[in-house]
């Protein structure tokens, strides 16, 4: 299995971890995800150094975790701190622990070298838990590789088909693409200037005639998209700065690899106009909640087309994967210079 | 995977084309079949050259297929003929197109290079639209590679232990068995003079006493078997050729492989008699649906055990397998032909 | 596949047999188990030698079985001794036989060399048809390698944390464990003195204050594991061999392996006091169905983790494998042995 390791991952929404162990798998590495008695979260290799049950099967004893099986227990840098039966625990009983970080009402986790685990570099994702905005999140199990789903997230021209009946609107496609890059960022950006808003932003904008479209996408390596789309009235000037006459929803994705063919895949919404509208924050939730789910069954068609197609097949590219493919650069030099 | 691929096979019968896209594994490629505007129909790969979405996912606008990610579009013979967003189209960019036949209520496909695909070597199903014939059609997944169906249709043997209550009756497996083979055909002749007639035919003829029976089985090569089968009055000389007091039935098999241990089973019975007697169809209908199901149920248990069984499994032979092996021998000698 | 080929394994309790064919994997082989005319137990390879169908899909025609496909006949000897549709039958025609013994209501099988399988060999399982005893039973298919099973249950500890609410109570682990090893056997005895009864057994045998408690354990290779569970009231000399006092439980269990990563388990209970108390009877069957349940859930999950590290993972001992290691070195010989 091929994954950029050395790098913060979603391992779970804040809200998921109560008094739970939570099992995930994250780049192939089986993991248990707990809070410990003062709620500070922990991350500990998902299997019991003794005869390989999942630690998630065991319980939470203050800030220990024991074994399910045979009552080993471990404390939270993972090592063994307890075997019923003997007073000596060997020395080399121990599960591995993982970096992990709670941020933005996510638990960040880091697969790579701890030593590497710096967390100032996580990602901005602080509209998931400002007060200036509101959110709505979700969580998706993708049947496919999460270089596929960052791939449909850097190429919005699929809006229009796929999302046809909900986020999609014509004239995206027909709108200029401008990609720009640095180090291990991308920014793809896209005017569609002076046509009708796209159903869910008619509905939460009232906008009554043609609107100028922005999609402002910028990409994190490896798997963090956070994407700015919004529309003003056409011709107040949103390009220039002013958006006063405009609303904005910041599209916010970040995917964690479960396995070569399957991801896990966070998503929220975030907005900075009408907080007190429940309504309109329920009627956003459904919306995306109904895209995102049609994108999951793209990418689970795609991985089977690519299983059965073998190593030989090769794919054509397009104007508008000018995102994708630097990013795929940026990817493919952080594995070379992983390995 | 092993499949002759220079041969038509049936990639739907035509009832299951309308409107839409039909997406079908044959000899191990992902295939899209469809009805263009005036009703002709059309094969491609289902495959987009862009970023592998199965094309049957999107949909047909007017002669062509809309790709349902990016909404690539490409014409009848595969040609990409338009790229959302740009103006030109990648050169390269185009998907598989299929040689495709409709005839006899089937569409038939070529797998196989397509400069030797030729239409006048479809093998004979006139009866499955025949306006003297009336016939029943139905379609069987089976988890069984082809050849043990092909199989199964050339040693009527087993009629007697897998069919006993439906098309069964004692007495068959005496029969003297007649095989010739000729170029990429085999013929299989059984005639049982003077039993009881099994239970389907007893009922569909009004048979009162002992019939002479006939089972004449055709195999084209390398899936295609065509038997007709049927029963007279004992003594009235159907065997020379006198069918007067008797019925027939074409009963009629085509193959199509989907993986080494998967097929597609369509199969059409065709008789010539009581024409406008619709309680007979009917019942004629489900006694084929309930005995071919048994078929369908042995292969999958053969399969899972040949699979289990591993490759230094060999089997033996016995005489009733005399058509069988001439067919494995043009088959084998068709593969030798092909790499 | 690895397995101990030249053992006596159940592969079925007597009443699974009535008239039926019953088809079971054992040791990787699909073998089908019968009972001919008289009610004497046969095992034949489940795959026809024409055409690999399972026989266990046919039928039973007195001492013989019939193909349910083509009708050849095979008799308690795997010889093939009648081919429809010819007189001769081909002298390689046959299917392997299992040399195959019914003793305390169990169906024995071995299938390795037959020149080998000598029942005197066949462990001592008496308790489950003695009419000295009443015993329960019970089957579970386990979705894991039959040795887990059996490391299960050579390390007892584990009883104090996956079954602390059936079977376990505090203390086991605390008290002192002796291991005692020749040839193919393995005692390991465990006493626990002056402690608060489990549930089950308080409810069984009404003891008002604490009891002396042991646990028994022999285990015969490869997969057969008597344990002799009981308590009596605290210093009334069990231990020295006085159980008057006292109630025992046999805890017998016996496993077969079915492939690498699933086995099958069969298990019965049996105790010498009460005899006649059916309610106690219903109690006990219900306590072990449910306790041995907890069992091949963590097996299932062990199985899953060890599949997903792969090879390279090595786990530590702990005191309470003491039994475990001693076992694992006599299977790794009696394979060792047998390739």
């Amino acid at each position: 299995m091929i994954f950029i390791k050395n790098a913060w991952y979603v391992a779970a929404e804040s809200h998921e971890l109560t008094g739970n162990l939570l099992g995930r798998t994250i780049c192939g590495d089986p993991i248990v995800v707990f809070r410990d008695s003062n709620g500070a979260p922990a991350a500990l290799e998902d299997r019991c150094c003794h005869r390989h049950l999942p630690l998630s099967l065991g319980k939470r004893t203050g800030d220990k975790i024991q074994c399910g099986y045979h009552g080993l227990e471990f404390d939270k840098t993972g090592t063994c701190v307890s075997v019923p039966g003997q007073k000596r625990v060997p020395p080399n009983a121990s599960v591995r622990p993982y970096p992990i970080v709670e941020r933005y009402r996510y638990i960040w986790i880091w697969p790579g070298d701890p030593d590497k685990a710096d967390p100032s570099t996580i990602p901005d994702y602080h509209w998931n838990d400002d007060p200036n905005w509101i959110s709505n999140s979700g969580y998706f199990h993708v049947q496919g590789n999460h270089q596929l789903l960052v791939d449909n997230l850097l190429d919005l021209s699929h809006v229009q088909f796929v999302h046809a009946t909900t986020l999609g609107a014509d004239g995206v496609t027909d709108a200029p693409l401008h990609t720009y890059r640095d180090a291990d960022q991308v920014r793809i950006e896209r005017w569609i200037m002076d046509k009708k808003p796209p159903a869910m932003f008619a509905t939460a904008g009232n906008f009554l005639g043609n609107v100028d479209r922005w999609q402002l996408i910028s990409w994190t390596a490896p798997t963090h998209v956070v994407i700015d789309a919004g529309c003003a009235n056409a011709g107040t000037g949103a390009k220039d700065g002013n958006r006063n006459e405009g609303i904005t929803v910041y599209s916010n994705h970040t995917i964690t690899p479960e396995t070569n063919d399957s991801c896990h895949y966070f998503w929220h919404h975030a907005r900075n106009y009408r907080l007190d509208d429940t309504e309109l924050t329920k009627f956003l939730a459904n919306a995306a909640q109904t895209a995102f789910g049609e994108d999951v069954d793209i990418l689970a068609a795609q991985q089977r087309n690519i299983d059965s197609a073998g190593r030989h097949w090769e794919g054509i590219d397009i104007n508008a994967d000018a995102g994708v493919l630097q990013a795929r650069r940026v990817v493919t030099k952080m594995l070379e210079a992983e390995t």
